[in-house]
């Protein structure tokens, strides 16, 4: 999508009800790292309409993509757009795949629970929207209320107030922390 | 769009290279305070194609609405998005007669210059994206670097990184302070 200046490649995980902040925030920092975000619809075609009613059109459809392809894989909140997620079996999979791998995987608001749910998370800090933060722990997760949480392959973060964060730190991790602030000073998300 | 819960109409203008996040923060926003904000395309066809190239849909096509029906008016920035917003002469037309009777228009990044250029800003408190602060400065524009900046029925603000602060101005303005200081902290924008 994005005139890429990295090799990195991001499945950007959209699905029928998702938090569409959570989502675009994160391809739209992506685009201006210079880093392919590829929207990808886990929905009925590859129009998407969110939680807020917003539609959006997608760039390819999860039955036509192959997750090994990516680099990285990022989930949106939203509900119902999370559990249309975790009902997605290739995109479980992949996710699992990709922790084995220690692939890096981004997750915020209600999201998170994905990971834990399919256990990933045990040991690991991790953050969530403050709704399901109890899945979390229910799993062995090290729960924080930081705005963003880092551990091995998984980025987790709070809510659509969070999402710039969520996205910076996805750049840091693709880019560079060098990068990444350079980026949140352009979008005067920080002081130059 | 949204289950109104207040009597509010918003018109977001959606132009092809328009910031989309700068866009889709206020529906998010409005949508969750109950305001009505309707997806209005300035381009083509319903489908706009964001300076990231992410494809939303609108509700509606600028040619087919009646700004008098809407309470509000909000312009994204972005490059081509702001000037395939000036170039529109029915919003153009609109935007005066809402600036006429004093009824609220919001502007970020790049947009406030569309208001300056028109000559409404003359004498007012005004921000935008630095590239952009000339440009008010040149038509009479009080500027300031303030993430938002209210003025009348001017409400303006600098970039993708200052649209939350934008958006919550904007539900603040239509809704009052508390339900804006709410809705900041549901998003975990702000701490409760």
């Amino acid at each position: 999508m994005s005139e890429k200046h990295s090799t990195h490649k991001v499945a950007l995980m959209m699905a029928p009800g998702l938090e569409e902040i959570e989502g675009l925030t994160v391809a739209d920092l992506l685009y201006r790292a210079g880093v392919s975000c590829e929207l990808i619809s886990v929905g009925e075609g590859l129009e998407v309409v969110s939680s807020h009613k917003v539609k959006i059109v997608c760039d390819q459809h999860v039955d036509d993509v192959n997750f090994d392809d990516f680099d990285m894989i990022v989930l949106p909140g939203g509900i119902p757009g999370t559990p249309n997620l975790k009902a997605c079996e290739k995109l479980m999979d992949g996710v699992k795949r990709f922790a084995e791998q220690e692939k890096p995987i981004g997750a915020i608001c209600a999201a998170p629970s994905i990971l834990a749910e399919l256990g990933l998370l045990k040991g690991r800090n991790a953050t969530s929207n403050p709704a399901f933060m109890q899945v979390l722990e229910e799993h062995g997760a090290l729960t924080s209320e930081d705005n963003v949480v880092v551990d091995g392959p998984f980025i987790t973060s709070r809510a659509m107030g969070t999402a710039i964060a969520f996205g910076i730190a996805i750049v840091a991790r693709l880019c560079g922390t060098e990068e990444a602030v350079k980026l949140a000073q352009t979008i005067l998300w920080i002081d130059a």
